[in-house]
């Protein structure tokens, strides 16, 4: 009877995680059509709706058996359709079933980073092209690596909940994918400088961020897999929180003193910079630890947004690349440095630091350089961006026949002819 | 001890479901306001709202006992006064409150569908007291039949988590609300021809569609009742988001192919339709089952709104029929062919089957019936529908006094005079 | 083995609560910035949002041992830095890190309630100097008097979840804060009366209402601290709801009876009036005593946010102090009327009565005097109010240089401008 209540306790928890999870579709639909402008409202749920449906029939299909099954020399599973394989030496105490879903909706959260540092301007039919292969390939390749008994875990890279896993591929993606398809019209003058392009709502954009960081008390305390681990799963609610929290405050301190006012979009990306930043190292730095990774993060948010729209003018709307892509390498990182066992603040040396630069590296390189190939096949041969006509109308017209606000009455004197 | 242990698991998990299936509330106030004018936003919010209240009261005073009470002939549970009846006949492994609070907010998921149908047009009073008698004894008496120990559950009709128990008599009772009070002004010209009114806000809509998919895994795997049964919970996961994903890529394509461009709203209903196609079978089909019930709900959806839209001429704003009726029964008579013990596809007869569509022809009747009843009662008495020019200026000003909106400024010059 | 499931149990039950509570955050933020002006849309959420942040962090360094730490005369509890002190005086079944989550959402919450009715005039620094002093020491005093083991909890002091420790500290904050900074511009006319002043979006209002009601699935039962405890978190889990529900429609039918419509936003504060009114007894009373003080706070919210409004002249957007203020208290006093055990009406005579009508009482005056002198002295230093001309442009230009709904476009005829 105790395996059953192991069992029990641990599905249980595994299965909250993954609906928690699965809700962060719907803060990343609020961060993204929030932070971007009305015109595109519907084109932008769409492709995070698509994201997470697309990517659900494709892992199923194969992307769960490239990740878990029996590694072939470190650098993927052995392909097996429709998760049939056995995953006996993952050595789990929940079903099959549960792990496939809690991993399906992580994979579901890397694809769909990247529908936001391509807003605006992206042809749909080319985007769900883009979700189906980093569904398919990109992420699968890179959580056989680290999760799946491939090399980077073999080195003894450490990623509890996928600040590189997840984020950072998501991250680096979406960094290539705003590189080749070019910035958004308007976004940069003639004379190169960027232009601020303010998304349609704010407050449904916070309420995105707030989706988000719920949808993180399952992300990374579910990620122990196990509710029988009680002392772990609290200790990650605490370190994910205090990072979170002391990020939000960082990046609005920083704007606050550079811009002369406290930023509120700045402030919110500071939220998810902090959560993104923990992921990692989650379960084994102390508060602490944690809020010194905050620290980091909520700097690495705003130098990291700055440089990417000044320094290399990509057009990043939502600041995607900073959050997942910087925050994300950052933060694993830092487990080099924070982790209580092993890291070089606590006294354990260079080893560990070394290792998480490697795995950063190698899965940037990876990331990088199959979307990169990815988003140039599609550029030469569907297209990858809408014509100059359409984007100044708004997707939602041309891609969608729609506009996402058309009977919205502002101030409105009762319409007797809207009828 | 182990007793304890199994109440508490089970207890929780039922209890963490209630949550989640009462967010769907939200759910559908998104969906419902997003999906219409703004000028009648208040006003679909109040009934979703009053959906509730009404529900939880008349359910918890009469409406758990016709549905749980000891049986009368199959037909009808023994009524008793503020849920005090005796159900140990149920064999539970949670406490009765527990199961009070999960079937009560499954009640009010039944009765608040009707709203959808019936916005934009219909008297808040009147909607009130349909709200009353669908909790009072619609909605419980088919739960009887099926859940209850009745005749349905005796014959073998298989509805797990209520396709047909909750969303068929929402969908049904839709169907007869909207047929009896008539479309709203404008709906079809004077040749009979469907005109489009889009809603106000696509995005509330689509986190409508969120906040429901997130609550249905609740609705599904809760309706175990039991977190022991962590392996039937995590297949429920796996299945019920197999067929949601499926069914929205299907409609999307359908409409995509039919109207040259991918559609949003219908996208956002194909999710519906596919969490309502798999909830009466969530449990006995496999992950491959699912994808096929996904891809039967999400052709559903799209021709049947069309036909209610076009044929039956019949003004259903949200599509609440064709989703929570059409998909609901189809998804119903589904388990007679692809439930893995007993399906047609898979050997088992045509038994199934044929009890499968006598349960949801019977419930169609009932509930077709009763509220063709209800409603005509109303519309005799007290009027069922506000006037025309109510409904011009909008259900908010005239029934609430208010406007949703009334401070909104867009492209906002600072306004000074608005103190 | 047996220790190991009841820890195991607790501990996700009381982590599942952490994260609902947290989310209650969304909701406050969606109210309190749905009810109030959209020029002051950001401007809300960031101080929702800083007072998460900021309360996390001085509840971790400080609070939480002030309301934890081994008690100095049963008024303060020792401080200790970093939650560093030892709890074994409380005899948890769950780590101290998933107990310090818990209480830290609990204090964020408390924190939160400030915000709306000092919206849409608070200077931000001087907010987060408030929020700062009110998680560090206002309400962690009162914790510890109630559920630290302090001199209230001594004498008997019922307050199950915190309709006194946290709503009614939120709410007298709120009064105190409210009546020092003065009413809105234009909110009184010249002969003194109030003069309505809508908020922006409804439906974004009714969706934090909502959120608020899930959260309160957390913040009840979550507060038995245990998932062992079956019976009890499932009676929590009605009482709440039929609370909710009854005071809902109460405080609909007395505004339909007093102004001839029902009112759409009081409707919403019934809600949240019945789910603050009963959660300091609602594990003590029966479903009918849930009702009952579901009753008295639709009377009471109605009622009190009038008396605020009309009598004491108190500008307070959201209805704050009526919602948190009078309800809590009155809630907290109704235990000593309904208990099942010790209540006046169970006949269990006046002495529960007056424990909780001192515990209120003392509580009410603790947080009263000590934020009047909080705002007092932010007024006199720093200043607590924005100049007039900021007041009148909006908060979002001039605190963050933003519109919250910059390039919000409604009957969008395609902008080909807006690049």
């Amino acid at each position: 009877m105790n395996n059953e209540f192991i069992f029990a306790i641990d599905t249980i928890w595994v299965l909250v995680a993954s609906a928690l999870v699965f809700f962060m579709q719907a803060g990343f639909a609020m961060v993204e059509t929030g932070f971007t402008r009305a015109k595109n409202a519907g084109n932008i749920i769409m492709k995070n709706l698509m994201d997470f449906c697309i990517g659900s029939l494709v892992y199923w299909c194969v992307g769960f058996s490239i990740m878990f099954g029996l590694s072939h020399g470190g650098f993927i599973g052995e392909i097996s359709f429709f998760s049939t394989m056995n995953i006996g030496h993952l050595e789990l105490t929940i079903p099959k079933e549960a792990f496939l879903i809690f991993q399906t909706v992580f994979c579901a959260t890397a694809a769909t980073i990247v529908s936001g540092a391509m807003a605006e301007r992206t042809k749909f039919s080319s985007y769900l092209v883009y979700s189906f292969f980093i569904s398919l390939i990109v992420y699968p390749v890179v959580g056989h690596w680290i999760w799946g008994g491939g090399w980077l875990s073999e080195l003894g890279f450490m990623d509890f909940a996928g600040s590189t896993v997840v984020h950072s591929v998501g991250g680096w993606s979406a960094l290539v994918g705003a590189w080749v398809i070019g910035p958004r019209i308007g976004k940069y003058n003639s004379k190169g400088q960027p232009q601020a392009i303010p998304g349609h709502s704010l407050t449904l954009g916070a309420l995105g961020v707030f989706i988000l960081w719920l949808g993180w008390f399952g992300f990374n305390p579910g990620s122990s897999l196990s509710g029988m681990d009680y002392n772990g799963i609290s200790h990650i609610f605490i370190t994910t929180n205090l990072a979170a929290a002391t990020s939000t405050i960082v990046a609005m301190l920083i704007t606050w003193v550079r811009y002369g006012k406290p930023d509120v979009s700045m402030t919110l990306n500071g939220s998810l910079a902090g959560l993104v930043g923990i992921t990692a190292g989650t379960d084994v730095v102390s508060p602490m630890g944690a809020v010194a990774i905050g620290i980091i993060a909520g700097v690495a948010i705003v130098y990291g947004v700055e440089f990417v729209d000044k320094v290399l003018k990509i057009d990043d709307p939502v600041g995607a690349v900073g959050v997942h892509g910087v925050c994300g390498s950052i933060g694993t990182i830092a487990v080099g440095l924070f982790a209580v066992e092993g890291g070089l603040f606590y006294g354990g040396g260079i080893s560990l630091l070394l290792t998480q630069l490697t795995g950063v590296a190698a899965v940037a390189l990876w990331t990088c350089s199959t979307t990169f190939l990815l988003f140039k096949v599609i550029q030469k041969t569907i297209g990858l961006r809408v014509p100059a006509e359409e984007e100044l109308k708004g997707l939602d017209i041309e891609e969608h026949g729609i506009e996402s606000y058309a009977d919205f009455q502002p101030k409105s004197i009762p319409n007797m002819s809207n009828i």
